[in-house]
């Protein structure tokens, strides 16, 4: 963080602020901006009055055992950060549908290896969460030409039109049915832990491409192996990983059917977090209730 | 063409389907379905009435001398073909614009390379053409987040609201100082061709990417070498060439700014080039004016 607290000097000369290091007067901090904060540091803090994540996921708070949880926490919901997903998603999806690598490879070796193009609207992509980040890529594939089928806790009346919504445990075979390429945009809580697992990519067409762009925790690692190699799945692109950097000699780093980036699918300008962090303060004092506020009942 | 006329034949059982090769009596053939004509033979039908082309384009027809010019000729206006080239242009400019490529090498590598984000709107996307397929771009990449200008030769009254239109020689300058990607849409005419030559780099920002979608003839293909060297240009996404396959040994293929896909862009599926040539020969005999009829004053 601390490349990050001198862009935010820099940038806003008239915040106060200080690292987790060199907190000063804990009495001192009213607000704390957190990504993975120190155990037990949010709770050492008397005038704690907000608590901001830095990006549009909070379960890393929860590994503070000793988190305030009766403070109001806000998260990242930022129209730019859900264009950089949906162009990584975008890009994740068309690549693989198209096989553009395998024209890089064709010219690696100085062939023409001209092949058949499959239309975007011959193929399914679901996405696994219709929230800030889901919903906009819902919007954008379909744009492209893709048929799009969504799947959220809560019923969505306000889908575009083209695109299906499944609602619930109760509607998740009939969603997993129908994606030919599934993308994991769920906030990680208690029941999404492990969920793309062996059951689930057994519900997938045959040959389907994982598209995980949600937490490393969601996916069971060795699951996701197993069903490559028995060719229930064909593809895996993968930009979150349990444990980060992806420890070197990892099974994926090598595999031929995984696609590695390195957690850059998006990322909300600095400026874009200094700027809610102010709003969400105000609307503190105004009372005013907030989509970015997290609901700890509820895990997200 | 023999593939096709094989397909056509399984497809729709009930149309005689003949190769240039093997036509019969040239007075039973009524319909020409063409790419490359070999030179003279439309001109030795008595009974033509119509030639379709099997793409967008049809600058290939031109080829023949003789010609029937007096005939209605169609070209494909295709929701599908539209939506494939939109999937190609978009991977072309998100893969640059976000440096997936890195990605790729750095798992070859072994290696966690985490890199900046740069969000889309940040990133400027111009389109020369926008016509059936370039509007369509526009539009997904608009959706995408970028920012999008487009360029015809008419004004275009109808552009969706963040899209920004220039109209003719007039605006060409102030239109290319906005692109930071630079896909070519155009029909290959008499104006065109060539276009995309030294005098017209040198008016992009600097380090520009060029994706060439529309014809090999569009480009001048030692103008881009150049400016590839210099640095006016930073890659260069190319589908179509002068000589396509591409020859064997042509400095394209090493070129580590230049990535060559095969002329696949995008295609339109078989059925639907039988299902608007039925639709143009009825058109033909109500006279009813159709968008797909070609303007040959206007070469396209
Ligand atoms: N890789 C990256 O660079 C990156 C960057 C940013 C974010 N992310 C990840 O993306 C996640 C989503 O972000 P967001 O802003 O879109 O979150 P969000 O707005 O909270 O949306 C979450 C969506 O998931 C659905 N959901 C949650 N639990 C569910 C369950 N048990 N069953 C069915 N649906 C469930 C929610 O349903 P309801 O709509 O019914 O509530 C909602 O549609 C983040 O939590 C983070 O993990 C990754
Ligand atoms: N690589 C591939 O796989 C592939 C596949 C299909 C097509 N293509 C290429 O894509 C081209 C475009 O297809 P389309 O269906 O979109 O064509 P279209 O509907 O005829 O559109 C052509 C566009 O170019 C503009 N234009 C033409 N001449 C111009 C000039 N001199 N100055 C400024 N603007 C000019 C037109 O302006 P107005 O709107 O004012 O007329 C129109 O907007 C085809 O001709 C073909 O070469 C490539």
């Amino acid at each position: 963080m601390s490349a990050m607290a001198e862009a935010w000097r820099a940038r806003h000369p008239g915040h106060d602020v200080r690292l987790a290091q060199a907190l000063g007067d804990p009495a001192e901090i009213d607000v704390a901006v957190c990504w993975f904060p120190p155990p037990g540091v949010l709770a050492s803090l008397p005038r704690l009055r907000l608590i901001q994540s830095v990006g549009a996921g909070i379960e890393h708070l929860l590994h503070d055992p000793l988190l305030p949880r009766h403070l109001p926490a806000f998260r990242i919901i930022d129209p730019q950060m859900a264009e950089g997903m949906a162009a990584y998603v975008s890009w994740a999806v068309i690549s693989a549908q198209r096989g553009m690598s395998r024209y890089t490879e064709a010219q690696r070796a100085g062939l023409w290896a001209t092949a058949e193009v499959e239309p975007p609207r011959q193929h399914r992509v679901g996405i696994l969460g219709l929230g800030a980040l889901g919903l906009n890529c819902a919007r954008t594939l379909s744009a492209l030409g893709y048929r799009v089928v969504g799947w959220s806790r809560s019923a969505k009346p306000d889908l575009p039109a083209a695109v299906e919504g499944f609602v619930g445990a109760a509607q998740l075979p009939a969603f997993l049915g129908r994606c030919d390429s599934l993308v994991c945009l769920l906030p990680l809580t208690a029941q999404t832990h492990g969920m793309l697992d062996a059951a689930l990519f057994a519900q997938l067409p045959v040959g389907a491409h994982l598209i995980n762009v949600g937490r490393g925790d969601h996916l069971v690692e060795a699951d996701l192996l197993a069903a490559l190699s028995s060719g229930q799945l064909g593809l895996a692109t993968l930009d979150t990983f349990s444990v980060e950097p992806l420890p070197a000699g990892h099974a994926f780093w090598g595999h031929p059917q995984v696609r590695i980036t390195p957690h850059v699918a998006t990322r909300t300008p600095l400026d874009v977090i200094a700027a809610q962090l102010l709003e969400n303060l105000q609307g503190l004092s105004h009372d005013t209730p907030s989509a970015r506020q997290v609901n700890w009942a509820r895990g997200y």
